[in-house]
């Protein structure tokens, strides 16, 4: 290449850069990690690199987890641990988590020892439980303090503060004692003791080993701004805050429908495509052991269909019908779980109750599958056995479909996991029984 | 009853009832109102009478709609609108929407009119939108005040303030123009005017006609504790607060889900049954017209059928394989399109990315199943049929899961409602013409 050419393609370069960092250094962090996440990973480097490293700790801060771990990777060791360090500890334990333990180790190394420290306490804990994605970074008052002394810490602290609208009230062997808001200091007394503020309060705490999902439906339920995380001794450890607690009901949510159809629970469109395959393939294969369950009824009859080959034509509707319903039902009982957790009580009032919904819905399906079997066919006999297969087959659906995450929560595992492809199998197999053997019985 | 008796009851019962208020009283509204939920109609209205009028209010603010609706048409019509006079507006305005038309007149008519007149105002919002959610109650400054006039203005508002910790600052029109945290007006200069505190400052907010899944995605995206709203002037209207949004968030993921199946989209445990009844038989009987299409095809390959049998046994492992594939692709995409909106390239992506992720699940499929057919039946001819017509429905499901909500979504539809039926009539019809079609090539 001409050495003119290089020089003007470097210098569009420089210009490109500083035009993508200008745009960065005033967007929020949020958006400049979309705008990041668009680049090829060399403009990424540059403009890491032009910024300074507050703001490219919080602009990493926000990135998609596997193109920041890509990125921290292509960055100089050094580069990276100082972005780390800008980081709030629980923001660098979730940057290093994605990383493999090498990199992780070279990266430590480079932190400043006080907060490598942090970080790697941080990183103990399970990332699916309160400690794995409480912060650490907030205001700690001791209870002997007056409400004027609280203040004046709380403004000194505010620029660190996760949540800077809270204090957290310790006694002498720092226990969580209470939550006082920046506003109730306000309006309170200047000389008032903290401890007077704390009478009648209920605290409201979760210990670091609590499911996120528990801490989220805990702050929900109480519109919270942050939840206090103790340890097993009452320790304030850290806390967790609304927008944690937004993130997990997204991430929730969107693993119980995944999980539902046996996808990955974590897949998205930026999940690399192979990695997709080999998070599906498992699911798909236990259906085949699922469907030959079903095949094996149907083979059964073979001689039945051989003789009435209409029942291969009418087959099929059965068993999609009855799994639609069995979805259905499926999909209320799952949220319900998420939604209120664990309640026996609950859980077989709700199958009780969709048994009923199976029912009415499989008699108003039979009623109208026996009509149109008999107009199309002139059978009489075909279509009443059509429609109370259907009808039995709906029944249980429902049933089956309620019932089904209860036994995997029974069983401690997660209650939406592949439950649609268990409870078809049902359908499926108990509508070709039911469907074929009252036809063997009746028809032949 | 002899009268000792009776007497003796109602003691019971007026203890009973004591009992419960002294419970009520000193806890969280939201726990007051899971207490509330687990009584008899006739306990509540006691209980409810026995409460001081802003208790009462902030525990109907958070109890269950279907709950709350009974209770509120139960209780004499001036209680009911006292209390609504306690709630804020946007509370109020919650409650009486679940309400029929002539209580909510009734009521109305007995609130004080100021009240009266901001609550209809709000309920002429559309419920989906950030008018129909947003909060009222707000500290509003005006730009020429200076930091310290506006510590005094929030301290005063802070009891009735929805987020104590924002001052929402106006021009001389009632524009917008600027949002400052109590915490940067405590750090600020007390003579400091507001309008140089918002210099640089970059707005984010959303118009009241917004559908409030996009300001729960806006809200996330920043992680802001609430978001403006504003109308088409940029006149401050409101807020919507992280509360509002994590319940947004959790609604609108149990709309997915169960939407997906054609289940009803609001339906709990606590629906009465015979509304998730009437919720859901459209959709079956949708399914039915979808699968005639299935039993079509069917139908027109009975006499390949009644030639070989076997073929009625394999062809529901076919549609239920390739259903399952297709119901993942659909599953990763609804949750793609809750999470970041609508983006026709993303979107198409999406589909490409699926179908390549079907071509590679389906290839190992065909390989798995033409071993198994071919172990079990020594046929393979019939085995090869089975992997063709099994490999390139997978593709066919992943492609058409992947692409069905992008449809709804340009037709203006929910991406989610009922795609999981539809995508199984695909998956299936093809599934039974590909699988037939072929044995009736190559098998005859």
């Amino acid at each position: 290449m001409p050495k003119n050419e290089t020089i003007a393609q470097n210098e569009q370069e420089i210009q490109r850069t500083e035009a993508h960092l200008a745009g960065l250094e005033h967007a929020h962090p949020a958006d400049g990690a979309d705008v990041l996440e668009e680049m090829s990973l060399a403009d990424q480097m540059i403009v890491v690199k032009g910024l300074d490293l507050e703001d490219a700790a919080d602009v990493l801060a926000e990135m998609e987890k596997h193109d920041r771990a890509i990125l921290m990777r292509s960055l100089s060791p050094d580069l990276a641990a100082d972005i780390l360090e800008q980081m709030s500890p629980d923001d660098a334990a979730d940057v290093l988590d994605d990383l493999d333990d090498e990199h992780r180790q070279r990266l430590l190394k480079r932190v400043e020892s006080v907060e490598a420290a942090e970080i790697e306490s941080l990183m103990t804990f399970d990332p699916d439980t309160a400690g794995g994605v409480m912060n650490t970074e907030i205001s700690v008052v001791d209870q002997n303090l007056t409400a004027d002394q609280a203040i004046t810490l709380i403004r000194r602290a505010a620029e660190e503060s996760e949540i800077p609208y809270y204090a957290y009230i310790v006694d002498g062997e720092d226990k969580l004692v209470g939550v006082v808001s920046l506003r109730n200091l306000m309006l309170a007394r200047p000389r008032k003791p903290l401890r007077e503020m704390l009478e009648n309060q209920q605290l409201v705490t979760a210990t670091h080993d609590t499911d996120k999902e528990e801490v989220a439906h805990i702050l929900r339920h109480y519109n919270f701004l942050a939840l206090p995380i103790v340890d097993f001794e009452g320790r304030l450890l850290g806390i967790v805050t609304h927008d944690d607690v937004m993130d997990i009901i997204h991430e929730e949510a969107s693993e119980d429908m995944l999980g539902m159809v046996g996808a990955g629970q974590d897949e998205t469109v930026d999940t690399p495509w192979l990695r997709s395959v080999a998070l599906r393939l498992p699911w798909l294969i236990v259906n085949i052991a699922n469907s030959i369950v079903a095949a094996l009824v149907v083979y059964h009859y073979e001689g039945t269909i051989a003789q009435i080959t209409v029942l291969a034509v009418l087959m099929p509707m059965v068993a999609n019908l009855a799994g639609n319903a069995g979805q259905q039902s499926l999909a209320v009982m799952i949220r319900q779980l998420a939604m209120e957790g664990w309640d026996p009580k609950r859980a077989w009032y709700a199958v009780w109750r969709e048994t009923k919904i199976g029912v009415v819905n499989g008699l108003a399906m039979s009623i109208l599958i026996f009509g149109g079997v008999l107009l199309l066919t002139s059978k009489p006999l075909l279509a009443g056995v059509m429609a109370v297969a259907l009808g039995l087959d709906m029944i249980v659906g429902n049933a089956s479909g309620a019932m089904f995450p209860i036994i995997l929560k029974i069983l401690g595992r997660d209650p939406a996991q592949a439950s649609s492809i268990f409870v078809t199998t049902v359908t499926d197999t108990m509508g070709f029984f039911l469907f074929l053997g009252l036809a063997s019985l009746f028809l032949l």
